[in-house]
């Protein structure tokens, strides 16, 4: 298969793109290349699939899971542009330009017990969670959407200067990122 | 309490307009007035909180719902503004304008079976109960926050020749919302 991977120069990217790789022919897309594309930006993800061709599968790791106070002014609703806005809008282009039967997973979080500034994240996970699952009913020509909730990973956390063992490492994670891109999952959220 | 009713002209709206005001001082916001608001536009919001003073409650009923295919081009982004952004930035501004003990009350809706045209909808309305949920750890004063998702309303499928009966009537509807004013709810869905 050929499979772009958007936010391939991340920790979560570079995993799953070197995972990827080892069946597959792999394009590495992020903000500062080498192919590139800004999740905020939709123009940049219309000529990515312009720019790239015949490609099988698409897989979004590029989401800052930032926490975001509810009170702070603008950087919520900015928030949304890529982590939310930008995702479905590379699932309506991902439609139109993937080969028969191809994929798209995309990247949610999990957000389980409330914390402050947590709101702009559990409301982009739940939206995002329940947009693959209706999305499924429209897709066309076989195509598969799916995402992937990676919660905290590991390495992360140990750069931070966190307990490592409150996250799932980051092997764990790209593993999930197979599974969607291999595996016949329709609508799904993965959580490794 | 002073409330105030934003969509007020609305079928579900006027109910709730209606029915609080047997009891409430009630404040009828919409596009078209008597009080001037666009959820779509974030500067008329705050607008709306400068120029009516020591609010209580502030419910949302203004909110379209229709369905927006996939790949409908940008439809689909901008139905996002009002309905998600709008109301998120509704309770942003609500924080900091209601009186102490104070409620917001938002509209989702009900999308339990994927269809056409509706993954649109199951974004939002996932988002935003996922939104009430885990901002009421930030709410201040002792304010609440909840969402109704008032599903179909019987008068509105009468009014587009379907059978009313698959709907629920708007009387019923407009008591949800006046269990969320009324009532100590907090980061509820709260389904009629």
């Amino acid at each position: 298969m050929k499979i772009i991977i958007i936010g391939a120069t991340g920790t979560i990217g570079s995993a799953v793109a070197d995972l990827l790789e080892k069946e597959h022919e792999v394009v590495r897309a992020s903000r500062r290349g080498p192919v590139v594309v800004d999740m905020d930006d939709p123009a940049s993800i219309d000529a990515l699939f312009e720019s790239v061709e015949d490609v099988d599968a698409v897989v979004v790791t590029a989401a800052s899971g930032a926490l975001t106070p509810l009170d702070s002014d603008d950087d919520f609703v900015r928030g949304i542009q890529g982590k939310l806005l930008g995702q479905v809008h590379l699932v309506r282009r991902a439609m139109r330009h993937l080969r028969d039967g191809g994929s798209i997973t995309l990247t949610s979080g999990v957000f389980d017990e409330p914390m402050p500034g947590g709101s702009f994240g559990a409301m982009v996970n739940a939206g995002l969670e329940a947009f693959v699952k209706a999305a499924t009913i429209e897709m066309p020509r076989g195509l598969r959407v799916n995402t992937v909730g990676p919660g905290w990973v590991a390495e992360t956390l140990e750069r931070l200067g966190l307990d490592p063992a409150d996250g799932t490492p980051v092997a764990d994670v790209a593993r999930a990122y197979v599974q969607a891109v291999e595996g016949t999952d329709q609508g799904r959220t993965i959580r490794p």
